[in-house]
């Protein structure tokens, strides 16, 4: 098994001669064989499943217990049963609420897998730049209103924001499900900021 | 076993005539009795510890396979063996920017256990208004802040960022400690604004 | 009389060797014995009252005329007769609005008066870190968004503020009494902010 | 003696026929005759100087035991003997503040007295739009600068603040008087912003 | 014909011995000689019309291509036929966005045009400070919105402001027509602002 | 000829059922056969040139005037001869200021051109995220972080910004031409956030 991974990104020819970043990230990357057998196996079967290895299972495994709590809350999240979500909606917000925290690991790796759930080609780069003008249903532009709000100014949120959720349906649950993902993805942003993690080529064409 | 667990908040005398918030949650408290066995271990475990049980066990329990990776995370972060950050240092982090998220259960809960680690009664409250004027150190200023920074705007954080921290000795995993603790609580501060988690009364005057 | 009053704030132990600020002002605070008549009679009275000297009135006596007509604006307000709001109101808007501007001296000292007025011990923390999970009346609540709004962002106000505090019996002249009160808080903040004016530690622990 | 002091403001031409405010506050304007001497005197000898009454004078009157607080303050630190800041830098601050709070009164008020100062006619409108572009030293800017910064953050305060000034000859006792003018002039934005108090049309022009 | 234009700007007398811009760009104003003739002839144009040469032609004939679509597109907004806003409001946006963009020259001199449309010379100060406490009719304070959201968070604008401006009877049209207004001198005040352009004295007292 | 031009923007299934944008514009799309004679040239030399047409020549053809002054105004921008920045380094300040503002069309249409001029093709998508993670030169981040304040707060552009740029080997010239490049996209950018202008859904993927 190859557990080599790289990110092509040279630079921009320019008077200027200084390094630029290639590694994936600014920690080191830990040699597969000396990682315990769970985070392997983990690995592994990302990789069966994407057929590559998406750079944030190698990043955090420089921390295996936190790599495995992060997995383990991404996983309770992101397949909780009788969630009232669809996985388009959950990548969405992710996509949403990354781009502005400038997180560029998250809206590049979710905004594929948005392209793949919502088979909209287009979709993630809208709501990328600015969801107010993609083309969603007004109950999705209410969710994402209320996660950019949680996400960046969680002090301001009241009664009236969950008011608003339920006009549109939204319940308790619902309302749960959204601050989780806007929570763990807003803990995944940080990580990928100051790791400079890289996002594997692959994503930036999936499902395009 | 009683999990009954209530925080007493009756409001001011009001013409008005509302109710308000007394339960610790807007998500209902599982019966402890329905609960797995190893989250029923974990709340034993604690109440020993402390002598009453924090109101965010009751609350996360609600879902419980969030609860295991939420509190997992939270001992792979605080308890993390050789971090370079001093326990008084993990709370003023969690403690300053709960407070600028405006999360009343996570500054009042670590306010206690920033007086505790520190032995310094008053500390709590100076970091939660305005860490500028707290009689702390340089360097612990400078982590804070590059911890509100990153947790608040972290779209900002660049090389610099890094480079003034390590100018008082913090180290890239140091740097990694205070992420995880910032992405962390900022993940905690939303589940407990969203869930209107309230602190229990215990913590108010712990320490103090 | 003695006018010795410090406050201790030693440092959290820490590698750097740099000194903290354990002296109630960054600038000097008059002898008593020096100062006019009628300020040594205002100590004293307040001294009589509190049972020690809160540090304001020995930080502000540097500048003997600014010192009278702080106090005689003080007065004005808060002793008004006829206010439509209460003691605990008045506090209330004093501790968010200077939380809001990181006044250690005004939060602290302030939130001992509201926990003494309103007779909950935990109110002033609640409000201090976010007064919309406080349990507050909708009335308060209105209230705190307008001292909030008037505080930070003065240049927004306009007619439709005002009508939502009427909608909750509030009149004109409780609007002026917010304003004054927003007012001279906010003065009262930065040259608490300038003169690092250190609270005392009675207060602190004052109504708990 | 007369008290009528009206300003025009009659309304552009416009479909829509709402009232427009002619007024020169929401709050009633007291009868002269009916205001207590002291108040009545101190009218009357900022009329003779004048030539006109300003109408925070006859708006404030409104309320005599702020009224006499607030002039008292305005007088012990506009008139401060031995202050380092020049009669115009004082100016300054009010009208650049006082802009950025969005406070018409004291912008026109004290921009008319900036001219009279300065003698420069343009300087007014300069500082008010954009203190960076006008004709002023680089003591007067860093005065500036922090003067909008304790204004409008002052919980961004720290010891960097101070140096930058020192930097340029300013002392402690400089400092809190900028302090005292950007907080004694942040409660009047405040007043003049509620009671929607009218400039009046002498100070438009003067000093032109 | 006398290109010769300058703005007097003494500075204040100080301590400090800085020069202080008292040319009307940072940029060289070329030659009138050099300039194409299209170019002359508009400046004659305007100073027939003026009286004096308003020093934005002088400073954007630095470049003469871009001098050309700027006042072309200058000319397309403000004299489309059959718009929907009076000169006076056209001028009511530009003064109310160039303020809190911070450019002076854009405040000065379309202020200037402002207090002669409006025939009401106190109007140009009072919206470049605050709008909300100007004189002015319901539907302009509408615009005065829309046009200061779009110029400052145009990312927020959505669906429900253009149903308040169409409220108050404003079309598609006009909204486009306030969009090219905000655009264009968004455009223009960052022009100002980089080259430092000086308004004219004339301006100053133009119409008051 | 066919002007026909359309984007396909299918809603995700979604239980509401409102209609979503599929117009390319807010505003009617003339018909091309009514243009002027000129516009049609131009659109037909674009056509020849990109083997289709951007919606935004059908958008703004809506408005001939203006059409003619908008292109232009970036002919003598963006082919401005003697520049110092390259294209690539242009259309970087074109993403991320259009990115920052939230302007869908701009983003997508010049992410594709930047990625042709810089032969890169993960750039556009690593700068409209978040040019602080891109592999670009230092210089090119200087460019940026100037490109970014002028556009969101042109206010507090001063000096020190020229300073900083000019160690960077930027000269006057260049930066006039960020100035004009951020001012006329910022124009852009609002006519196309009003007008919901979409972008071809050719750009999404060009240069990939």
């Amino acid at each position: 098994m190859s557990a080599t991974n790289t990110t092509e990104n040279p630079t921009i020819e320019d008077t200027t001669t200084e390094d630029t970043a290639t590694a994936i990230s600014r920690y080191p990357i830990p040699d597969i064989n000396s990682l315990p057998d769970d985070i392997v196996q983990r690995i592994l079967d990302v990789q069966e499943k994407a057929k590559f290895i998406p750079n944030v299972f190698l990043v955090l495994a420089h921390r295996p217990n936190e790599f495995r709590a992060f997995f383990d809350y991404y996983d309770a999240i992101i397949y909780r049963k009788d969630s009232g979500l669809t996985p388009a909606e959950k990548e969405m917000m992710i996509v949403a609420t990354s781009a502005r925290n400038g997180c560029q690991y998250c809206v590049i790796a979710h905004g594929a897998l948005l392209r793949i759930y919502s088979k909209q080609p287009l979709l993630a780069d809208q709501i990328a730049i600015n969801y107010l003008h993609a083309p969603i249903s007004s109950r999705q532009k209410a969710m994402l209103a209320f996660a950019l709000k949680l996400s960046r100014t969680p002090e301001l949120i009241d009664e009236s924001d969950y008011t608003k959720l339920k006009e549109f349906g939204l319940d308790d649950e619902d309302i749960l499900d959204i601050t989780s993902i806007v929570g763990l993805f807003g803990l995944s942003n940080r990580l990928a900021i100051v790791t400079n993690m890289q996002a594997n080529t692959e994503f930036y064409t999936m499902g395009r």
